[in-house]
């Protein structure tokens, strides 16, 4: 067979020559772009012929600090297109670990939002290796910013070669893009993506059993494009010839119900919070979301009981899909076999509630003290992943050891997988409770909680315990002008588990603190919690 | 990212993992068995040991002369599962090219069906590499021949070893399967699959866009097993968990219809012939085909009537796909893309008429002397591919100088390209027929007659012409208890024709000759015509 690589330009070639009218609609600060995959390919040609211009070289990386739109989408393919890599960053890292990333990633070029000007700015003095600034920009007119050079991003396109080739020389393993992952505890962590490797996962988010990303979809990544390459959304996206639609810097649960009404969005993915923000704006409003062919969710497990209302209150199917920025990072999804389809409606939900299957290409397995655990839904034991888009290691960093060891990613979550090969995220390995030398599932525990009528969110901790040793202890945030106290959510609960998995206590909270991603923070809420008491 | 091959043990792996209840449904000579994923993974294993113990060494051939069952399927997992090649040989050959692919592929065991063990017997004192036969069949007692040592397959199996470990070191360009393809003149030329091949092929069979198989698929190959490794279907459902049916030694259009209906098969591929013949039996039987979601059709080009009568009569979507044993052979695949869904009826079937875009990582471009044809679905030009599962050479074969040229395959075929990238296969180079200097395409004259319900079949062929250089001659089939003239045909034709297309003469016969994979015996046809005038 010919020895064709597998590398990112072709992706949005297949675009520019097969669905040159289709669209991508992109909301910046001021208005909606409405640019063709034709426009976006000259654009993206543009970008690539001034970043070789600025001197970025093959192998080299330029940082993004930016929201989903249309002028990210082009970096994500401009930079592999050279050879270089992008590197998108995280701007609701804490300023310490900005400056990490960037000089970790010895960044050259940075592209940055206009509204994130003052972040980059402010931490400008320590910046090590970035030679140039360009500003992602609607207005003619720069703004005074110390940031210098700064190039206004439109005017260097204007200048630039719009029919610019893209290297037909590149090694698939050579890398394309990067993220970097927060750490428990010391810097985050970088994780270099491979042509291959991206090339791989979007075939994979191509296909009927998974994600099933088509022609006729209208995409719209609500995951940030600066976390994951936006679940890998935007490369298959584009390379299948679906409309995206990119929401702007802001992802109220409004705008995403006015997003996914006006632009009859069919395809959307994000992690749980986003959800049940969502959940709570289309019951109040009246949209019509029936366009919506699919809401993926994933980053932490979604409640049961969400899952529920989107599909039995909205008709909305809801898929649950597991992954994390070292897998690229689709690793299972969730959907029914054949045969599930004619179970009962319980034992259906209870599927749908699972992490799901591993997909094509990735291999499984789950490992505790004793060894590889049982496929009995029962067991657990921390997951192994291995595969073509999982990490072999982290960028230059010494945990690589840690988490990368026999050719396995160990993931530090806790899981059970059933007979039918499906897994459930019980925990992570530091958030499992121990309480009298059995494990509690803070996730089992917080899931049950969002399913009371009054509950918005929940989360689970664990607070030392003298004689249990730990003890979970439950945060939770009320519905507007709902009420709960205590008894009721322990009553509650004493309906699905034993009574020594019933938390101490119920602490009712204005909100949850989140990470930069929008997950809960359960560190911070644990130390929160353990203050307190 | 990890450095995880494309390999075809994962694919059976899959199915033995997530799938082990699914179920191959298999017609023999005898009866119809039914095996579950888990049942196929044990024999497979069993046969893999089984041919290590019987001294196949690793990149060695193995062949088979066998119809579609499930003993076929267990060949096609168990010899690249050790790191040997299946050989899927064409028992349809002359004897002179049976014994010739056999000692060119160096084929050291052989797998025969027991109706087709004659075959083998009557060239096996001219075969120089075979040490082995193995009969497929599901009596116990062997039959006399005259091949040495023959072992029963289901007799080696009990002795196999039903968990022996597939290798894990094998490298993604290693060869896996190998099929040749007749030449025009002199001997078939062999083409290898290689592992990384077939897997990519495969997940692209997995994608909503093109043949979209999954898990609740019923997929029944109707290509012969022997050619292009049935499209690939075995090897997708099987890696999807998609339930199997194998028709068996015949595929006579009743036993289709039945299997269709038993069955609830919901996916089925085929050359135009095939489903020609079902097309007539449908009209005819009382079958209930509801559970078809797709027919595809390829080897050549189905007349637009047909693709017609499908999904108008029948209500059964029926799709064009293009390949060719150098091809693996998806090359592309036609269906409509979002803006042609609201098109007029007869510009959408115009559409699916053609053979569609390039699939995903597959490169396309038409060639004529002027260089590279624009597409605008005018110009012609000879099609040329480049991509993953594409041959770049056939197998130590000197005639791969003239197919292979720059990295890219040059297929023979003169196509048009439109617009939107889809391809038409306008005819063979050698089937053009050039008359004053102009081009005439048999194919589209023959599908245009094939649309005239009088019409079973029909074949267009150059007839050398003194003063027009060449000019066509019609062969057509009439349905039984139809008539039709010369006149008739051409009147019909001139609705749709400039006058100097119409054919010379129309000759009424009983039947076309055909390859031995249903296809138009041109060639053949041509000798015959020219005899006859």
């Amino acid at each position: 067979m010919m020895n064709t690589p597998l590398t990112i330009p072709p992706m949005l070639e297949r675009a520019e020559r097969y669905f040159p009218a289709k669209q991508v609609v992109s909301r910046t600060q001021e208005k909606t772009h409405r640019l063709t995959y034709k426009e976006i390919g000259k654009r993206t040609r543009a970008l690539a012929s001034v970043l070789v211009e600025l001197g970025l070289k093959r192998g080299e990386r330029v940082g993004t600090v930016a929201w989903n739109h249309h002028r990210h989408l082009e970096a994500y393919f401009a930079a592999p297109g050279i050879g270089a890599v992008l590197h998108m960053i995280n701007m609701r890292l804490s300023p310490d670990h900005l400056v990490y990333v960037i000089n970790h990633a010895e960044d050259r070029i940075l592209l940055i939002d206009e509204d994130l000007l003052p972040l980059i700015e402010a931490v400008q003095d320590q910046l090590t290796t970035v030679h140039t600034f360009i500003l992602l920009s609607d207005k003619e007119q720069l703004p005074k910013s110390t940031l210098a050079p700064l190039y206004s991003y439109e005017s260097l396109l204007e200048k630039g070669n719009s029919a610019f080739p893209f290297l037909d020389d590149i090694d698939e393993n050579e890398p394309a893009a990067m993220c970097y992952t927060s750490a428990t505890t010391g810097k985050p962590k970088g994780v270099l993506y491979s042509h291959r490797g991206i090339t791989l996962h979007s075939l994979v988010q191509g296909m009927v059993d998974t994600t099933a990303i088509s022609e006729r979809d209208v995409c719209m990544p609500v995951v940030p494009m600066f976390h994951v390459n936006a679940w890998g959304l935007p490369f298959s996206a584009t390379f299948y010839g679906a409309t995206q639609v990119l929401p702007g810097p802001q992802f109220t649960p409004q705008l995403l119900a006015e997003l996914i009404e006006q632009e009859k969005v069919t395809f959307t993915g994000g992690v749980p919070t986003i959800w049940l923000g969502l959940l709570q704006v289309i019951k109040k409003g009246n949209y019509d979301l029936s366009s919506l062919r699919g809401v993926v969710c994933g980053g932490s497990a979604a409640p049961k009981s969400m899952i529920e209302a989107f599909e039995k209150e909205l008709n909305i199917p809801f898929f649950h899909a597991y992954g994390m920025t070292e897998t690229s990072p689709i690793v299972s999804f969730s959907s029914l076999k054949s045969h599930q389809l004619s179970w009962a409606e319980e034992d259906r939900y209870n599927v749908r509630a699972k992490q799901g299957m591993a997909v094509p290409l990735i291999e499984i397995k789950g490992v505790n003290e004793n060894g590889e655990i049982a496929w009995d839904g029962n067991e657990m034991g921390e997951l192994l992943i291995r595969g073509p888009w999982i990490a072999d290691q982290y960028h230059e960093d010494e945990r690589s050891k840690e988490a990368f060891r026999n050719g396995w990613l160990h993931t530090g979550d806790v899981v059970t997988i059933d007979e039918e090969g499906s897994i459930k995220i019980v925990d992570r390995t530091k958030d499992l409770i121990k309480s009298g030398g059995e494990w509690i599932s803070s996730v089992d525990l917080e899931n049950a909680i969002m399913g009371h009528k009054a509950v918005l969110e929940a989360a689970v901790v664990a607070v030392p315990h003298e004689k249990w040793q730990e003890r979970p202890v439950a945060c939770v945030v009320l519905k507007e002008g709902e009420q709960a106290t205590k008894e009721d959510i322990n009553a509650y609960l004493a309906t699905q588990f034993s009574k020594w998995w019933l938390p101490d206590d119920v602490i009712f909270m204005e909100q949850l603190p989140r990470t930069s991603v929008g997950k809960f923070l359960k560190r911070a809420l644990r130390d929160q919690v353990v203050k307190a008491t």
